[in-house]
């Protein structure tokens, strides 16, 4: 290994713990070693020498995930693929790309903003395409575009011979065998590694308005969502900050907005018709008791009004300065959106915990920011329960435990009580049959039968 | 196998025949025994019933599949499930419903038009949910709307040893695990068999616009319909017909169309929003060299507009009355959609053959319906040379060999040169770990190895 990959090889420990970055309570696990790989080659290579040891092989694109996706339970061999984030076509007439796993979604769409494209997939964090694909990431405009899984047309994966397989091709919709597109994005690596991407874009639009409306009631807000969609308003975004999150932000950020719960919106097309959007949201809101509700186009008037939510994290973090949080990411059916939050809210209150609320409402996902101090273990065993009882109430309103963030080795344990011991058979059998020596990602997503 | 379905078990030579029925050239290659369904348990049973004697088990919903999906090269019993119709529950405010999967499209939309919903796939006939599922059917609003494969939020599926596998909840988006949903959207029935699916709904648009223009040339129609995806403009349809199906349309449905390509387009919204789409398509259309361009949101005029695509299928018909007609599938990129049509209406010419094309254009996907006289063998030779040139165009303009027919018997010897041998690979071992007695629906999607 180091003969073939020289200094590109590293070992160094602050290297190998940075690499098994986790964003939760989970404990770093780092790999063995850390290659730096800088063309499809070095994956292949970097596989063909591992596989034949039985040694892991774990993908890492910016560790932004948040289920200690990159953690490595077993060592092995992190393979960092930020060098490989070549652009390697632009098809504007198409309205599709081909980058490799390491391009992150700001660089591409800085990249291609010149020829009046953008590709819609915005999770918060400037993650990697390849780990966003490994995750099934979304964020705050799937409402409108989908999440990667519909923004992906083919793949390119390193198998555990090293060889590739192409899962498809630049064709907008095929009926062409087996769907293992689909099969990769979301398999966070334990089926093979992603090498190149084939991705949909689309056209930026001619005008983005904001909109901001405060509710008295969650109810109300999350009935407004259901309307909005159900009449057919094509909103590109739809967030929900509950009470915790506008007081939070409203301290940070030194706005002054009422302390309800707020939805922040935005709508994208012509003038005409964001304009027509904006201004049918406003009649919905004001019939689901909204307050005054405020809309613009004008670029630093639509900052001003989703300031509270491009700060939501470090309004979180400034209310207990130095602690960690951790996010929650259920995702119920719309209709129960609203029981699911009252309910965790009055959860939280009874056991004197304190997590503001942020959710992409239009898809039923919301993230409690949990804050909890890992030295006091009578506070983490409160913040167990609750994440326990969260994560059942969603599945019990048909819901599901995670919306975007994967399953990592963080949600391993809710998968049985989500899907049944069928799915999670089937699920075993796919990992044994494309990877039957289990060298990728080992020890995620499926938990051993 | 009597004694359980007594009455229900039907081995009438006419009955299997109906069976195996394909659409195609393809021989009818009928089931030794169909089994009416009623109910999930009797998939279960037989399922268990012949999974430990290795008799094949083949899903029957409609029989209109188009590349011999439902015929039985081995034998064994098929399943019609046409009589587990029953939509169970239909959630409004979720916009999605819980059916069995012999339910139809057009029996769904019945069904829900009430509640001002629609299912907005529709491939033309009006095949089975269960059955649209397996094929990863789209048809002419995909461009707007997705296929399928962006309509079905979880599946039941009825395994090897009759146990049954949940692949999703009612959740919009979720990250829990390997996709099943999508393995199973697609696998024709050769892994297992999908008992009940949860689908999106969406509101019936306020107002619906048909629009139809005239174009010199092929490649004007698709330059018009490239700055139209471009531009974002949200078209519902956008289909072309060639010259030779303008030309069998004006004398079958007595039109008078200019005999040029034709775009056929519907867009759908408030009543604002269609008619500046409309509008605003007019205006591209004339800068690519569109002839006169009409639109209208009157029920009739819409008729009207369109019945050059309705009567599509009896105006080819018309052209050899009592001849067969095959359709072919190819789907390329949509910057390549104006070589491919017409190099193959070049095709069709030097090789003497008769067929007329009509094209899902915003998808890049046509279909060309392939006359030709199967009592003589050197017309079907040329047929048969057509295709294979069609197809290897197709993929060589990094398209598919299928957009929507799925590949069933007819596309297997076209998947190795559009995928390569690794994903033929993996597709094996996908069917081997979920169907290791290959009782699923064998001899369908992937090729012997």
């Amino acid at each position: 290994m180091a003969a073939r990959f020289g200094n590109r090889l590293v070992t160094s420990q602050a290297v190998r713990e940075q690499h098994g970055h986790t964003t939760t309570w989970l404990a770093n696990q780092p790999p063995d070693a850390v290659v730096m790989a800088q063309e499809t080659v070095d994956i292949q290579d970097v596989v063909r020498i591992c596989g034949p040891l039985g040694v892991p092989v774990i993908a890492f694109g910016t560790g932004t995930s948040l289920e200690g996706q990159v953690n490595a339970p077993a060592g092995g061999v992190c393979i960092d693929l930020r060098d490989m984030n070549n652009i390697l076509a632009v098809h504007p007439e198409d309205l599709d790309c081909v980058i490799q796993p390491g391009v992150t979604r700001k660089a591409l769409n800085e990249y291609i903003r010149d020829q009046g494209l953008f590709f819609p997939i915005d999770p918060g964090a400037d993650a990697s395409l390849g780990g966003m694909a490994s995750t099934r990431a979304s964020g705050t405009n799937a409402v409108r575009y989908g999440t990667i899984r519909e923004n992906v047309l083919a793949l390119k994966v390193v198998r555990g011979d090293g060889e590739i397989i192409t899962t498809g091709t630049r064709a907008k919709k095929s009926s062409a065998g087996y769907d293992l597109t689909h099969l990769f994005i979301g398999a966070e690596g334990t089926l093979g590694i992603i090498s190149e991407l084939t991705i949909k874009l689309r056209g930026i639009p001619e005008t983005i308005a904001a909109a901001a409306c405060s509710f008295t009631s969650v109810e109300g807000a999350c009935k407004a969502t259901i309307m909005a969609i159900q009449t057919g308003i094509p909103v590109a975004r739809i967030e929900l900050l509950n009470q915790a999150q506008v007081r939070a932000s409203n301290a940070y950020s030194k706005l002054s907005l009422p302390e309800t719960p707020l939805l922040l919106l935005e709508f994208h097309g012509s003038e005409g018709e964001v304009a027509a959007q904006s201004e049918l949201f406003g009649e919905i809101a004001r019939e689901c008791g909204g307050g005054s509700f405020e809309w613009t186009t004008r670029p630093e008037e639509r900052t001003r009004l989703w300031q509270a939510r491009h700060d939501a994290y470090w309004a979180v973090r400034g209310l207990r300065p130095g602690g960690g949080i951790v996010a929650t990411d259920v995702c119920v059916p719309i209709s129960r959106l609203a029981d699911c939050v009252v309910e965790t809210e009055e959860d939280l209150i009874r056991l004197g915990l304190l997590s503001p609320i942020v959710g992409h409402v239009g898809d039923g996902n919301f993230h409690c920011s949990l804050l909890a101090d890992t030295d006091n273990p009578d506070e983490m065993a409160r913040a167990e329960e609750f994440m326990h009882r969260l994560v059942e109430r969603a599945q019990g309103m048909g819901g599901t435990c995670t919306g975007e963030h994967g399953v990592g080795q963080g949600k391993q344990k809710y998968l049985l009580g989500e899907l049944g011991p069928e799915a999670l058979d089937a699920m075993r059998a796919v990992k044994q049959a494309l990877d039957p020596h289990n060298i990728f990602n080992p020890g995620k997503i499926v938990p051993a039968a």
